[in-house]
């Protein structure tokens, strides 16, 4: 057995969650980014310039960070489903004034709450 | 409905393809670390100095890599399974005589051909 890859009903809802999640970060709207993130001690975010490891230290971060020049452009967005509950979307982003090409991966899951996200990963490109 | 987490033979199971994959690539064992990424259009890589899109970007990226100096040391492992198909493997890691924090994120999935790696993160964390 393996899952059945991109549903279409599935994509929808992921991609939807996905946006609710992206504009929530432009606009720094900390209460749905919390909601979004699953509320756990097994959830993992790698930012650009930290490792936080439990749903406590991202909610700390969030609380603590800056609320300003948050705008960004995606590139090159990918949204994989496997089956109804898990999915991948990994996307490219760029900040205005900045040159350097961003990178953000999540994977969301189907908890009882909702579609939350369990595992993050945010960098920027090391130049060549 | 939402996955089982965190299934122990599962878990077993994707600890054992992470090792073979980490001994590969620590190694440059080219045929082994093709064999666990997922023969995929839809496949994507970000790596420290690039991001790949497809399982042929990924293989012609691993025939032209040095094979030299792949030595490393992981830290803080976090696998997490979600359901009998799907697992999330996040890890830190340092390379000897290198300061810098690196991060390796891998969705890995059971395909009919097995468990293979459907996503992927590598970056070193921004110096503070």
């Amino acid at each position: 057995m393996s899952a059945e890859l991109d549903l279409p009903e599935v994509v929808a809802e992921v991609r939807a969650a996905f946006e609710e999640y992206e504009n929530a970060l432009v606009n720094n709207d900390v209460a749905v980014l919390d909601r979004l993130f699953w509320e756990d001690s097994r959830v993992v975010r790698y930012g650009a310039g930290e490792n936080l490891y439990g749903y406590d230290q991202i909610q700390a971060f969030r609380a603590a960070r800056p609320g300003n020049n948050l705008a960004r452009t995606l590139h090159n967005t990918r949204i994989t489903t496997h089956g109804r509950d898990l999915a991948t979307v990994w996307t490219e982003f760029t900040r205005p004034g900045n040159s350097r090409t961003g990178r953000q991966s999540q994977v969301w899951a189907r908890r009882p709450e909702g579609w939350r996200v369990v595992a993050a990963h945010v960098s920027f490109m090391d130049e060549g």
